[in-house]
Formats: structure tokens, sequence, C-alpha cells
């Protein structure tokens, strides 16, 4: 076995580490994939960080990164759906395949989840072992930043696609680029109005390239009100919460309309207080968990939406650089006045 | 005009009081209807009591109550789809007619809602005057108990068929009348294991006696632990929340498993705290906010389980009174001891 | 009363007559429209050339037309939704109010329908008497080519939103007027791929310009073939039976992928014959019926579409003549060469 | 290796023949399950009567059967979802589990279906070999009679399911075993009201039995006239077509009411043609092809229906015998008066 180098989280403390990591062999169901382009989360800048979510959950020494594609090199023996050569995605969620949920055709929130780069082995390295599951094939000649960020593109397709927006009203709380690929999602899919809510301007300008209709600086505006006023003053059809804060989660349920739909798919951390009965029961609400992807529908429509031109990502995609310069990477990341979107690591 | 005896709340304070008033002309689109049962509803207990809530919303002197039936007696010029003669059960939200939702079959969420008994004249009376769009034409046998209950067990019959109970597990948070008539509903429709929550031996014996697989004494038991216990510790496929209190609302969410449906119908007073990220987005729940019933599908349905014998909801009507007994009824419902159901009032 | 200029069929036979009648008095729930622009549909073509279907349904004398768009002069006594200077269009579902389905969110299917043009005295007039309940409120300046073709554009939203296109395969059989507005909905929202079939080369051509993928002229390639080579073999997701003939009903269902969606809004004359069981049953098909629109949301979709812009539907609309004109405008549809798309006339 | 007994197709002509065969060796994705209870098909009285449809399919020499349960007793390296002692019940849709339908949930219709028993070597022996993805595990204590019919039982769970028959009217064409198995869910899931036609009084009876609340005999009285008068002749909110042929077809679109929905399960031979225009557009209806079940959420559904007592599915099962007798069921199966629902066969 040869050496493969990964982004470690050695110490129970904030920075990582790159360094040389014995190869492993592969399981039955296993699948060894080299790592062509990752690409960075919130999530891999709370384990960066070690911030309070991140010392509840990560297990250091591990490899962090789930947003990644790559070569198919190795497969174990009992491997059916991919080959050495394929280029694939890979589906983040890591389903235990044999609770009910995985045999109902939602593996996507199996009871028994594991979350790649979180509870195993990431993306952040030169390969990384996945279970078949969770490999994905692109079209060979996909560009590598693209297929690299399927996965979050993803996280918007399943939550707009579920909403129904054709000829609707929508309004997106938040601005990072989950929301900022939800605007283009929601405008190739037929919203006819699409409001984007945030706190950075930088953002919210890559949100109107992407189609909203309108942006809202929180900070300076009120949402709610807007939204109000764009929708003959009975709130939007449907509101996709994406910034996960208590404050925008009361925002959008004062800004939807009454029998509208709300997609909840932002993550508050702790409790929310909100008025529980004039949102949601008297407002006859529908309200839409969302975590992750269909596996794999999801995947289908991300790939049709991708290929056929429908959305261009690309003004998400703000930054893109080797991993040995992960440094500057989460430095850009935690600058409160950053202006990106999406940065892409290049492990090779 | 002749005279007609109404209860009224005339001042802004506890009680109400019997009284002549004179019979007033019908407008176009008005039908006059004799009362021959009128059933009591939390809502009148509220108005009776003069609550916090009562006093922000009542207006004295008005005639309150709201679940009802009689006969049609007359008719505005407009008027086309009932006639003198006709026995009539009354729904209680007064739509608007004219804003979108009304225009889109969403009229019991109408952007102008107005209630019955509430924000109109109501039924606990010798006649009430209401639009036309606010009759449901019974069948001339069905007993008149029953026909005054169907708005509540409308609410409960729109409640568990959104939810799709067929052969899974249900949890209903609370032990009123609507979530015992719940229970017989849900067992009607298939559910493979009802467990019924509250805090009130009696009630939980009729949800018993309405279907429940099993009921649960909140104050002496865990309602969580006996939900998860039953369903393979996975929770319930679907939590319908009845009884409108932050506890009920937090432990529905905790007793729901993954991808699970929860019914919001019971309507807490002021905010709710709760772990929204793990209650909704990670669970990925659906939630279905449920205000009234549908104009009138569920009318239908609620016809066609009374009448076929599917659910006999006679268990949940307790009493039966003259109208003259009104403050009979509202000392037993506001008796804490309580072993009441429905109160069914007659004011002929 | 002063008298009003209509398109007449007169006798049991072929054409029709532009003739003056006298101005009628107004029902209590009755509008009176003065129709700014009428669009010719094929029924109406059917009703002037006196064909089988026409002979079997029409009741000469009586005008006919069905799309139309204009101004309320006047309202009877018990209409509520709209007033004197308001511009509509027209819906030409006239559904009794009474029946259930009339009660229950589908007066659109209404148990009694009856269909403007048809049924009752239609829009090919300088005036048109009809029930408040088809007057749909158009912005005062929407351009009246538009809001005529509102009716048959409403058929193709209703179809296309039904069928969830998002980041799915369709394809419409037929190239038509309606058949060409659905690929240009289809489009905006967001149908990956879009194949429209015909057999001639001018619709065709309007249907590129409206957004489909490809087009197929069924006289000289196969569309089942071009269909499935464009969709990995599988088969489109949705397929939307537009054309209404036997032979277009079968290539739709051979063109279908396993567990699709078939939409069934074309009308064969006569009994179809077709291999129900793999077309259905083993592939799994949803299959659903379209009949007009839904009253109203597919209207208030249809204006969000028209007015933001996301589709433009005037490719479709070839041709404008004065009503004097109606025997040239029945002439060009009758052409078996015909380029023509949409022909509206103006009766002022 | 050791030798099994099974029921085999030998010969391209009318019969089978029990005989010994030499016991497989497992791939890794498979299991060896010990038979304890087969139940016979329609399939396989075509097989074994070697009718047209059997001729173009099957491929002698080969053994037949697919409705069974047994012991699981060795497991292939890859197998994780059952071990030996499990008692399981076979799914006898065998899935690629690689195109696309298998990657969406939708793996009951892949797009290389393979059907157990027809295409594989089936469940008429001491043992069968097959891919772990058709196991389902059965509580140890179920009755192996029921645990053998869980699978047609599940085609009738899964079209009554699909078709939302809550406090609705619904019409079963057909009085096999699966009609009869859909009377009783229907029943079981608040079917307001359920008739039943076919052309059996026996099984009628047995109809009856299970919960339908009036039958009709097809041969003697006209279904459409019976479900229109029982629906105050708008026709069945549901119709459950289950005969599979042309005729019950017709019927079944006839009996429909507007809007209501068509459940596509019987599989007419043949073209079938009938007035699609009527039936399917100007009704609106919605027609849901059925095949199969969902794996394995309508397994989970068949479970709870079936020990929680909601349906008592041993009326249908007629006759019990050892698989030696085997020429005896199938006369009689053969036999035109017969009265028998199921049968099962016992290898062991």
């Amino acid at each position: 076995m040869s050496q493969v180098v990964a982004l470690r989280k050695v110490r129970a403390e904030k920075g990582a580490e790159l360094m040389p990591l014995e190869q492993q062999p592969l399981a039955p169901h296993e699948v060894r994939v080299r790592i062509r382009a990752a690409s960075v989360c919130g999530t891999d800048k709370h384990i960066y960080n070690w911030d309070a979510w991140a010392q509840s959950r990560i297990k250091p020494p591990m490899t962090f990164g789930h947003e990644g594609c790559g070569d198919v090199v190795e497969v174990g023996l009992a491997v059916q759906r991919v080959a050495p050569g394929d280029f694939v995605s890979l589906e983040t969620h890591v389903p235990c395949g044999t609770c009910r949920l995985c045999q109902t055709g939602s593996q996507h929130i199996c009871q028994r989840l594991k979350i790649l780069g979180v509870d195993t082995a990431g993306v952040f390295a030169e390969e990384v072992i996945v279970p078949e599951i969770c490999c994905w094939k692109n079209p060979k000649d996909m560009d590598t930043r693209i297929a690299s960020i399927q996965e979050p593109f993803g996280n918007a397709v399943y939550c707009v696609d579920k909403a129904k927006v054709g000829a609707r009203s929508v309004a997106i709380m938040g601005d990072g680029p989950i929301a900022c690929f939800a605007a283009g999602i929601a405008k190739a899919m037929g919203a006819a109005d699409i409001t984007v809510t945030g706190l950075s301007s930088a953002r919210l300008e890559i949100a109107t390239k992407m189609g909203a209709t309108r942006v809202v600086d929180a900070g300076k505006q009120d949402p709610v009100e807007i939204i109000k006023a764009a929708t003959d003053g009975d709130g939007a059809d449907i509101v996709i919460e994406m910034a996960g804060v208590a404050a925008t989660v009361k925002q959008g349920f004062a800004a939807l309309r009454k029998g509208g739909t709300f997609v909840a798919f932002g993550i508050p951390s702790g409790d929310v207080t909100f008025d529980y009965t004039n949102a949601i029961v008297f407002k006859e609400a529908t309200v839409l968990g969302i975590n992750g992807r269909l596996m794999f529908d999801t995947w289908y429509q991300t790939r049709a939406l991708l290929t056929s031109g429908l959305v261009d990502p690309t003004p998400v995609i703000t930054h893109e650089m080797p991993l040995t310069d992960y440094a500057k990477a989460f430095d850009i990341i935690n600058d409160p006045a950053s202006t990106a979107g999406k940065i892409v690591l290049r492990p090779a």
C-alpha cells in the first residue's frame, strides 16, 4: 500500500493539518475514488474552527470534507453499479441499507445515517473510500468544479422541486451558496417572482446573477414588507428558509401567504421560538422539512439541469485553489466581509 | 317581524344572558335557519368565561355559538343551493367569496375569513341568519345531535384524511372531543395503531371507546416513550396534535418518526419554543397546518362516515339539555374534573 | 334595448352569418361584456364546417365562439366579483354551482357543465352575457390578443403544471396552438428536454420558437424512436397528448418511460384501440385526464406566466382581423396547407 | 450437494412434473430459502395449461410458482439484510439494482425486471434461490398460509392505498382472490361503499365476507347501473379494475364519476378498445397503472394490516394441500364452476 495525502483534524482545537496516511484496503461494498475536486461547505468551517457543534460531533483525528468528485480507481468484490474509470460525484448521506427508511425509498434519511467527512473519513484528500451507494456517475466530460458542487446544488434542487414553484411567487431566506443555487433553480423551474433576502451585498449580487427578481439586504430593509408588497399583500406562495437562524424562520412564516408552502432547510442551532398558531395552523401552511437529497431522483434532476444549460452555477463558484492552500480558503470563509461563494479545492 | 330568543354575551365580563331579539330581514345571499340543536365548543367556553382571547376578539353585545343544525325557513333572492324545508348543518367559516383563496378552492381559509358566532351572530338562539355558502344539506332523518357535531367532527375528518393513516401508526395528542372523534376516524380509515394521549381519564376512556389502541395519561406516563415503544423505537408515522399546548407540540415532534407527517391542528396561545432543527429539518417531517374543513369535500366525507356507520360519534356526546340550561352546561365544562365530552343544547 | 351584431350559425349547414340581434336583459348573476377580441378554436371550425360532432351537439340558430375578452358594461343584481369597467377574459366552462363537483373545487368539470359558445350564446359578437362565475379580471393594460388566448393557453398551463415537468423530459404529441403554448410553458417551467411531434412544418417551426428542444415531422420520421433516442432509450418522463387522434395516443404511450406521466388532453372522436396492458399497467403509468382549466388556480398561473414575461405567446398568434372577415379566417383554418396558429377576431 | 424436489414445466405442453434437481451453489448476493408454503396464482395456471401467453414467455424446462414463504437456510457472501433462521416471504419482482428506476425508489418496475417463477426458477419446490433483494422478513410466528399470500395481498394493498378510499365509494371490477383481498382492505381503510362485480357466485360470496357492501353478478345484472344507483347517479369515486378483460375496463370507466380515480391492475390480453375521450379526458379521470408492490413500503403496510387484525384474509384461502397434489390443485382451478379462492401448497 502506498500513501495518501489528506487534510486532517488532528487535535481538538481550531485548524487542520495536511499529512500522509497509509492507503487502506477495500471492504466488499466499497469503492476507492481519486479526488479531482472538493468544495468547501459551512460544515467544514464549523469543523475547522472547532466550534460548539464540531466539539459535540467530531472525533479527531479524522479527514474532513464531503463535497467532491473524482475517478473510481478500485472497487470491492460486491460492487455492481460502478467500475474503475468511472467519473463520480459523492453522495454524502451514508445509509445503513437495512432500516425501514432505507427499504422504503428514503435512504437519505436512514435511521442510522452517517455523514461523509463528519462521521467517516472525508474528501479533502487525494483519495477517499466510500460505500458503493454513495457513488453517482457523471458524464466523463463534466467540469470537475460543477461535478463537485452537485451535492449542495442537489439540496437546492430538492427544495425547489418539492415546493412546486412554477408560475408561483417564491421567497428565499438566506444568501449562502445553496440559497443562490436555489434562486437559479427556481428561475429555471418557472417561478414568476423570486425574492432573496440576506445580509451580504456581494452574495445578494450573486443571487441576482442567478435569477432573483429582487434581493433584500435584511440589515437595511424589512424582508416581510417587501415580499408582501411584491405579492399584493398576500405573502409569497412559497418560502424556502435557507439561512438557518431563528429570525429568518420567523420572517419566513410572516412572509408566507395563507395556504402556502414553507420549505425548512436551514438548521438553526438551539430551540426556535415562534408564533406556531398563526404561522402554521391558522395559515394552514404546509411545512416541508428537507434533509439532503433524494437518492437518486434528485441527482437525475441535478444532472438534467446542469447539462441542459438550464442553470449555470458558475457565478456561485468564486474561488479555486490547490488543497495545499486550505488555510487561505478557510481564512476567506472566516472573513466577515467575505465575498466568497463556493471555494473549490484541488487535491492533485 | 317577530322575536327570537338568543344567548347573548351582553357585557365584557364572565357569563351570558338569554334574551329576545327582533328578527332581522334577509340580504339576497342569506338564509334563515331555525336551530334544532347546537353544541358547545371550547371557543364558546372562552367567550363565556371572558378570558384574554375573548377580550381581544369578541365585541359584545353578540350572540355566540357556532356548531349547529336546523331547518331552513326562508332564503334571500339570490340563494340557489338551499330552499325552505331543507335540514342543514352550518359551516362556521364565513368566506368573502372574492379573494384569491376563495377563488382557488380554499375558501375555508379566505383572506377575509369571519367565524360564525365569533365575528357574526351565532347559533345559541332559536334562529340564525347565515350566508348561503355556510349551509350544508343533511339527510332529513339525520339525528340532530349528530348533525350538530358535524362541524367539529369534520375538523377531525380533514386532519385524519389528509394524514393518510391507512396501515400506519398514529399518535393523537389530546383527549378533547375532536381528538376523540379523530381516534374513531383513524380507526375507520385503517390506522394500524392509534395512541391517544391526554390528561382526563374520563375522556381517555371515550377515546378507547372510539377506537384507540391505547391511551396514555400524560400526567402519569411519558407519551413519547410509550409511542416509541409501540413503533419499534421509530416513532409514529403520523402525529396529530390536537391539545394545543406547547408541551404536546414538543412531545408530538419527539414522538414522530423520520419522514413522518405531523398534523398541526391545536392552537397554543402565544409563542411556542421547540427544537425546530431536529423536529422538522433533520427528521424531514411534513407538517400540515389544518384550519377548519374543506368546503365541502370534507363535508361529503363526514356524511359518508356518519351515515355508513363507519364511525359512531355518540360516545363523545355525553350531555344534552335545553338552551335555557346554558349556565349548567358551562358549569360542567368549567369543572376541572369534568367528564364531559360534547354537550348539545336545544333552543326549542 | 339596442342591437348587437353577432356571428350566428343560422342553419344546419356549413357557414355562418353576421347579423344584428336584440340586446337581452341580465339575470341577477349575469354580466354583460363588450367583446374586444375573440380568438378562433378548433371547436369553432367544427361548428362552422358543420361536421358530425357539430351536427350532434349544436342547436342552430346560435352565436358561437368562446375564447374572448372585453369590458364589463353591466352587472346583475347579485353580482359580487366584477363591476362595470373591469377588463375581463372569459372562462368557457359554465358550471351549475350546486352539484357535488361545483361544491368541491372542481366546478370546471361540473356534473351539468355547459360550454360557452357551444351550449350558450358565444363571443363572436359585439357583446356577450355570461354568468359572473365565467369572468376573470385582467390587468387593465393587458394586450387584448393575449387576454383573448388565455383560455386555450390556460389549458396548456394546467396540463404542464399538473405533469410536474421541472428537470424532466417531455414529449408533446401535436402541433396545434395549444401544443405550441405547452412547449413554451414546459420550457418556462424547467423541462430539460422537449420534443414536439406534428404534421405541419409551419406549426412545428412555431413550436421551436416557443422552446421545443426538437420537433418531429411525424409524416417523415418515427416520433417514438426519436423520443427514445433522446432519453437514453427509456422514453420520456412525461407525455402530453394534444393531437387527439388514435395514432398519437398510441405513439404517446409507446414513447412514455416506465413509471411516467401521460397527460390526456386531446379528444379523439370515436373509440380508441390500444395496448392498455403494456401502455398503462405494466408501465405503471399515471394517466391524467385534463378538461379545461382549474377555476381559477390555473388563471392565476396563466396571468403570472404572461405578465412576468416567462412565456411569450405571440409566435402562436399568427393572424388578426375584424370579425367581419370571419369567412377569410375559416378559409385559412380549413386550408390543409395552412400555416396559421391562432387567429384573433375584432368585433368592434 | 444434495437434491431438491421441484415442480417443473418440462415440455412445451400442458402439465408439469415433480422431480428431483441438484441443489445449486449461491452467488454472493443470493439467499437459499426452504419453502414452507407456496400459493397458486393465475399466472401459474397459464403456465400449467400452456396457453398462448405461456408459450410466448416461458422457456422450459423450468420450475414455476412465485408466491411463497420459507426459512432462510444459507446466504451468499455479500448478503446483509437477512440471515439463516429468518422466516421470509418472497417478493417476486426481481430488479437489476442498477437502472434508473432501481435507483429512484421504483425497483418494482425495474427497466430489466425479471419475475420469480416466470423468468427465474420458482417456489413450487423444496427450496428456492433468490437474490437478497427479494426477501421480506416476517414475524417468526406468522401463519405460513398468510405469509405465502402476502405477495398477491400486497398487490391489493398497493392498489387500495394509492386510490385513497377513506370515506369514498369504491367499485372493484373482478372477483378473483386479489379482488377479494381488495374488498377487505378497502373496508379496513374506510371505504364508505364497496361494490364488487364478478361472474362467480362463490367468489362473490367470499367478497361479501371480506367486506363488500354489495356484490354484482355481472352475468345477470348491469354493474354500471348498480354502481350509479349506489352513488346518487354520479358513479364511484374510485374504480379498481382487477378482472383484466376489455368488458370490465369499459364498465369500470363507465361506472367512474367525473374527477374520479381508476386503478388499472388487471391485464387484458391483446388490445383494448374503449371510449378514451369520454372515459378519461372529459371525465378528467386519474388512471393509475399498478404493477406489483412498492419495495418495500407496501410490505410494511401489508404486515401492519395482517398482524393488527384489520384484515382477515382467510376467507380467501379455500384450499391447502401437499405439493405432491399439484395436479388436483390445477384441476380445481381449471374447473369453470370452481369455488376456489387461493390454494396453498406444502412442499415439505
